[in-house]
């Protein structure tokens, strides 16, 4: 196990659907696209979820990573 | 998809319109025009919006990057 | 559109009256006097706001730049 | 006692399952792949908990260090 | 203008009194004495105010420059 | 009094009961076993603490420093 | 008045009583024995107080800077 690190697995999960949850409680849904050290994160295809239903479609979203509690692959 | 940063969006944005969204709820549609490496980030031709309707014109206005959550290009 | 940094509206801004939205809500109208890379803003002639009418004529403020939120030209 | 830091612990819990709770008050338990120096953490087999009760299955989560209050091993 | 720096307000004001407004939303009037480039500010003959009354005498007071949103210079 | 400084207290309580106080409002007792710069901090034989009475058995718990806010010795 | 710092006056006031509030609220008075620049503080002989009574007494404590608001000598 050594050398694994949790980057790793937003690097696998580029390209795949994840869900990313926020500070302030708002879920989404979209595309990985990208994400740097500070875990700012790019998402297309992104949609902010509401009770498991689509709240709004948003297209592609810049998120700052100080807002972001947990990103999980959804696929 | 090596080399993509989450930058890179806002990069592609400028000059666009953007939906910024703020800590505090706030929401801004306006014209990129510039960001830094902490997001703190210029609009111009700015509107607070409030459930989807104008709620003040803005010009040009300064957004800290520390208090902005999400940007997203609208057009 | 090389080149343009975040700060140049600020540094437009030096002289004239500005809009300074802080954390708490609290808005501030004053002439811009100087600010660092930190966003601590000095203003002069500044006058506390609230809904829309003068609370407080304060003077000369200096505001710590991480209870910023949106700086805005108003001329 | 000499030369032992709190990331030891992190460090003896890879691979085993930990209790992880956030500033939100949420709690997930899962098997503890990976950690870096912020506290950035994945999780894999993740269950958020409520209650003493799983609310969700999550599969692999990367928690931002920054939202981590504690991490027990419950193993 | 150029040159001019927010902490220079601040220098001006050493020796003078000053009204200092905190994140929590309490108010301190006292003789600047000293402040850092965090603007942790030290005070002397200070008084805690509420609704423009003295709440408490203090005497010297060292207020954490991370707690502070506004100084302004009362005379 | 020179050279003492805060981490000295922690560091002459390796191997003893702390009370640690969390931001959040918790309270944890355990024998403190190793901490850092940062106040990361591992206890164990943890409980968590309610009203002076036991809440939680916890065992090792590795509490991030940001959250805390006191730690005592209790012997 | 120059080179005062605000840290001269935590220095003389080692081996006092002093007052010292946190961004909760809480208020403790006790010996200063050491900060550091984060302003982390150890108490000896401290007391929580509440609205002027004691609540705790907590013997030496440990105080993270970065939750502290004030500190006052009491003597």
């Amino acid at each position: 196990m050594e050398g694994v690190r949790p980057l790793d697995l937003l690097n696998e999960s580029k390209g795949k659907r994840v869900l990313v949850e926020l500070k302030n409680g708002k879920q989404f849904i979209g595309k990985l696209v990208s994400f740097d050290i500070h875990i700012n994160t790019v998402l297309e295809e992104a949609q902010e979820m509401e009770n498991g239903e689509i709240k709004r479609n948003l297209g592609k979203i810049f998120l700052r990573g100080d807002t972001i509690i947990m990103i999980s692959p959804s696929e």
